[in-house]
This record gives structure tokens, sequence and C-alpha cells, in this order.
């Protein structure tokens, strides 16, 4: 009998007749066969309602403790899960993180996951009961509650099934799976029966925010079949798996963009060596995540370097950058949060060349100025006007024959 | 330096705004030089709102389950207040029920304590942190989380105070600690400076709803010295002791009422040995708790019980009677809940005789008709009518000399 892991977001579990209902998708998928392990997320606002208590009390409470108060909220979703499953007249139990033995590094409210535990779940699967574990969190080596940060939920569900050899992680959404673009910009965008991890990777670090990136690298690394889809319907989503052969055809399967990108430039540095290592040293100190990165040409010993992080960090940027600006030489930062990045990905574009020109064809086809461009081996992202952003997705989109057909 | 354990309700920690006030408080009593350890219960009305998320979803959720739910509670204190301290710039640290070892046996809801670790909070005082452990929860040796039951918290302090022979429990409460009678029966009821942990659990027992019974027993027997006083204001309230010299001297300490028990009696029983048993035993086996019980004198072989039950048990204990009717030979089953028992406590009584006749005669002069007399070693109560309670507890009050001078 097939392993089955699903994970619910909070958007499922928000109320009580919603707990109901994903119960009984739960049991059907145990009455369809199967051993069934659920991880659930905290219910509907409740992360943020726990956030915004703490933050009555001060404006940085401990991260330590912001850890256990957070733990609360799928606690609360496992044990409603639970009642709900087994009023239906099924056999469960639930399961906290710390309980079914997550362990991670001691880094609170981003921990990484060191160790999954099986034994718990699978003693319960061998007694027939559906298994519900905390999705979230964990506990470090001194039995401290850890959180796994954003998507953790989905990084719990990953590592879980991985540790059980599951046969499939089913990530529950509030959308059909991952589609060629967002449909509320491409009213033609299509569903991808098929995608590979390296896509689903480069989606995400590129502004699709349906699966956390982490999680879609932990099953990459440990090979979990991953399937993305809703929980509305019983639509089969998509599938993400290892590189196929029938998907080479496809160069581009799907565009992308994020407007919560902001581009900081960086005038008049010397230009010797070791001025950019100066400044990305500072922002680093920060903790700030830099996306694209583009030095001028240099001219008479003089060069600009811009780059892109996200706009909430912009502050944090610009002050480390202020704290070399003697060392440095840099004669003006300016900051602009008026950019998108759209992006091209796609597997196929490893063995296809010209997928770059076609692109900036489209683009100027459009009447798109192009600001930024930096390239991966299957994705290629260029930084434009946001006013632009959805003239840009919608000629890419056509441009790549991804639409109904 | 000595070791403080201090016990906060739901109400003190109701609010963001609450949590901060007690936390003061918290650190002023560590700046006083002591260690202390905190055990609060979950915020407000937190229980009951999880109970009802719970009830929505199905009349008789699992138990485990339930404990898993309402274990988030007392979960979400700790943290709160520990964020609080520290953002007060004191260390402190927070610990579940489970993290700090409080094992129980597997009684979900009403779990008993079997062990208390003491090594985690030895080791954070140690470090000089102040230590706040979550009320009301524990783990069974699964690991699986269990809860105390009503009065929980108040166990978890005082168990938590014996394991690390602490100076004192304090337990913070919205009175001002144990009144001679409830003030506003009489006004002229005085606070109590000491009490014996006897006469608590007669009072506890007969109504008075400050402290939960298990608790002073636990106390009793490990001998805890426990302080009960307001969280509102800086007076010593009311400590409990073992018996001492001067407290001979007050035959009776306070009067107690309990408006929340009906009488049922069962008419026209079998003079014959073993109908008793009967009785009782079925009455048992729906876990009703039974307090007086009154046999009257038997007439031409055919005798009548009445007893008294919680008055929520009423239909439970109807149900069970009905069962053993034919077998005993019940003619007539007839329920009262028109009820109230008044009590006089006093460990005085064991060596003053006499106060039984002046109780009497005080309900006779207030005209007040007695229904059922008990006794026990240091506590007389009287059944009466509902109506004639306030009455009766002023006229208790007043005989016994209690009011204040």
């Amino acid at each position: 009998m097939g392993i089955i892991v699903q994970k619910y977001g909070g958007t499922s579990v928000a109320t009580p007749e919603r707990v109901k209902n994903v119960a009984k998708r739960i049991v059907k998928t145990k009455n369809e066969g199967n051993r069934v392990v659920v991880v659930v997320s905290a219910p509907g606002d409740e992360t943020d309602d726990l956030i915004s208590l703490a933050n009555q009390i001060t404006d940085s409470p401990d991260e330590r403790e912001m850890d256990v108060l957070l733990a609360c909220g799928e606690q609360k979703s496992i044990a409603l899960m639970t009642i709900a499953i087994k009023a239906l007249g099924y056999d469960a139990i639930s399961f906290t993180g710390p309980q079914v033995g997550i362990v991670t590094d001691d880094v609170h409210g981003k921990a990484r996951i060191v160790k999954v535990g099986s034994e718990k779940i699978e003693k319960a699967l061998n007694l027939d009961k559906i298994v519900i574990v905390a999705g979230f969190q964990g506990m470090d080596t001194d039995m401290d509650i850890t959180t796994l940060g954003r998507g953790g939920s989905d990084l719990s569900a990953v590592a879980i099934a991985s540790a059980l050899n599951a046969d499939v992680c089913e990530l529950y959404k509030d959308v059909d799976g991952i589609m060629t673009a967002n449909p509320k910009v491409c009213p033609d965008a299509t569903l991808l029966p098929r995608i590979t991890y390296e896509e689903m990777l480069e989606l995400a670090s590129a502004g699709a925010q349906v699966v956390n990136a982490r999680s879609i690298e932990y099953a990459q690394n440990y090979n979990v079949p991953m399937r993305v889809r809703s929980s509305f319907n019983d639509n089969p989503g998509t599938l993400v798996v290892k590189e196929a052969k029938e998907m080479e055809k496809l160069f581009v399967t799907g565009i992308t963009y994020n407007k919560d990108e902001s581009k900081i430039s960086v005038l008049g540095i010397k230009d010797t060596p070791g001025m950019a290592a100066i400044i990305f040293s500072a922002v680093a100190l920060e903790n700030v995540n830099i996306d694209m990165i583009v030095q001028d040409v240099s001219e008479d010993g003089i060069t600009n370097i811009s780059f892109t992080v996200p706009t909430g960090e912009v502050k944090k940027t610009v002050k480390a950058l202020e704290s070399v600006k003697d060392k440095v030489g840099i004669k003006k930062i300016l900051t602009d949060d008026s950019i998108t990045k759209v992006s091209a990905v796609g597997v196929g574009m490893k063995s296809h060349s010209g997928v770059a020109a076609m692109m900036f064809e489209a683009l100027a086809e459009a009447g798109v100025n192009i600001d930024m461009i930096t390239t991966s081996e299957i994705k290629i992202s260029c930084v434009i006007a946001q006013k632009d952003c959805e003239t840009a997705v919608r000629a890419l989109h056509a441009k790549f024959n991804l639409g109904k057909k």
C-alpha cells in the first residue's frame, strides 16, 4: 500500500467548516487504498494574529519565544483536523513537529531541517491510522521549539515524504497547479501537467509564489515526487519531476514576474579590484538578499554598479552602502522601486539557442524597454518599468506560444 | 537565594497590556532577590474559544486531540509572558509542560501528575533566568500531550514548587485571599491571614471556588507553603499552612455555600442489606460525584434515601437509578434543584464541642429550615432552601463572630 503525504495550507483549515471538508478529502484518499500522512498549516490569519499580539508587547520580541508562540497555530490545526477525521469514524492521530522528531538547527524563525524521524509515523500507519503532522515547526537538539520560516509547511511535507519514502507529496493550493503565466495577466494561460524541479525553482525565484524555493530544492535533492493541486477540485494539478525526455520539446515552460524588487544604482565607484567585494560584503552583513547585479563598462577609471533587492530591504541596503561610501568612493546612490522583473523559464533552453533573442524581440515589438538582463541556464530575466509588466508578460506568453490552442 | 513559584490565572494574561503588567510584578519579585518560577494559564477566554471550535466540528471530540488543542492556550501565554519580561531587559525562558518534564498518567482531560522534572528549571535558574512554565499541561510516557482538568494550572504550580523545594507557591487570584465568607453576601467578611490545608480543603469541597481541591491536597501531601493573593494589589493575602497552635482559638474559620447542588430522594426502598450498595454502585458507574447521603429511619421494612449531586449530573443519576428501579423496589424518584448547602469550617471544631448546636440555633433564629445535615471533623454542612441562602450565611457569619470588629 502506497504512502501519500498531503499538505493543506492555512486557507483550507481557516474555519471548522473547511476543516470538515478537508477531512472528507483525506478520508477519500484513505479509502482509495492509500496510507495517508497529512501536514497542515496554521488556520487562516492565525500566524498574523499571533505576531500582532507579540508586537503589542514589544517591537522586537525574543526569537526563541516567537517560535513557541507561532507553533501554537499549527498545533491548533492538527488537533481540529484529527478531531474532524475521527468524527467521520476513521482512526487518526496528531503529532506536533517536536513529537514526530523533526530536528532542526537552532536558528529560530528560519531553522533548517537536520533530521526527520519516521518511527512514530510509521508505527501509527501500521496501526491503520491517518497521521496528521504540524507543519512549519520542529525542535532543536535542546528540545527547544523552532519554526522553519516562510513556506515552512510545504518544506515539512516534503521532508516527511522523503523520510517515509512516500509515493508522492501532494501540496494543496488555492490554484489549479503551475500555469504558463499568471492567469490574471494572461487569460489564455494553460496548466502545466508536468514541470521539472529545476524549472519550478527558477519560477519560484523569479516571483511565482505557489511553492517556496526551499521545498522544491529539498524535493529535488531527495528526489521526492511532488504534485501541486487545488484543494477546491479533483483536478490532477501539476506533477513536479526530474527532467524527462518528452519535456525537451518545450523550450520555454512559463513566464513569470516579480513586482516586489527595487533597483539600487551605485554611481561613481573607483574601478580598482576589490571595490565590488567591499560593497557586497557590507550589504551581506545586513542579511539582504541580492538578486541581479550589473556592472557598467568603466570609463575614466570610474564605474557604476546596479543591483536589485526586495523592496522591503532597500532601506537597510542604503544604510550599508553609506557605511562604505568613502572607502569605495561612491558619488551617488539611486533607488528605484518602480521596476518589475519578467522571466522566461524552461529546461528546453539548455538545448535551444535563440531564446534570448526571441525574448528581446518580443519585448521590443511590444514597445517595452529593457533596463537590466540576467540569464541562468534555464531562465532569462529582464528588468523593465513596472507599468509595462502586464504588456511584457502577455507578449512573451504569446511569443513562446504558451496560450490555449 | 530563595525560590518563589508564582501562578497567574487567565484573567491576568488576557491582553498584551495585562501581560506587561504581570511581567513588571515578576521582575519586581526577581529584584527583591528571589529566584522566580512563574506558571501561567491560558489567556482569558482562550480555552472556551478552543472548546467551541472543536464543538463546531463534532459534539464529542476525541479526548487525546482535545488535549493537543487546549495545550495551545497556555503555550501562547508562556511565549507572550517571556517576550514581555525580556522586553523589560531581564533574562527569561519559557517551557511547555512536556518540555519541563511534567509527566502524567494517560487519562486525557483530567490527567494526574506522576512526576515533575526539575532539572531544566534548575539549570535555567542557575543561569539567573526567570522561568515561565505552562500550567494545566503535561505529557504521558508516550510523549502524548495531556491536560490536568479544572484548576490544573494551580496544581502545576504546586507540583513545581514541591519539586523545586520552593519557599512558597503564590497563587494570584482576582480576590484578596481567603475570606470568612463571600463578601458579596456578608459585607463585613474579613480576610483570613492564615488558614490550614485541611480547612482550605473543606472550604473548597463546600463550594468556595478560590483554589481547586486537588491543588490543596497536593500542597498538603508535600507540605508546600501556599499563599493566595490578589494580582491587583500588594496585599499579603492568605497563607495556607499546616495546623498552628495560635489558630486553635478560632473554632470556625469561614462560612461557605454551594448553590450548584441538587437533592435526589429515592422513596420506598426495601430495607434489606445491600440495597444502598446496589443504588450507589449504579450511580458510581455513571461517574457521578455524590456529596451528602441521608437515610431515613425505616418504617414497615421500607426506607427512603436522599443524597445530593452537582446539578449538572441529575439527569445521569436518575438514569442510573431507573436502571435498578425494579431490583431495589424503588417506588418514586424525586429531584429538587432549589436547594443550597451552607457550611461552617474550622479546625477548632476538633477541640470545641457545641459548634453544631450553635449552627442549628443560628439558623433557627433566622427562620431557616434545615433539610439535611452532614458533619466531618472540621466541617458542618446543612442543606436548606436556596431562597434562604444569603440569610443563612449572614446569620452564621454573625453567630461565629467572623465579621469586622
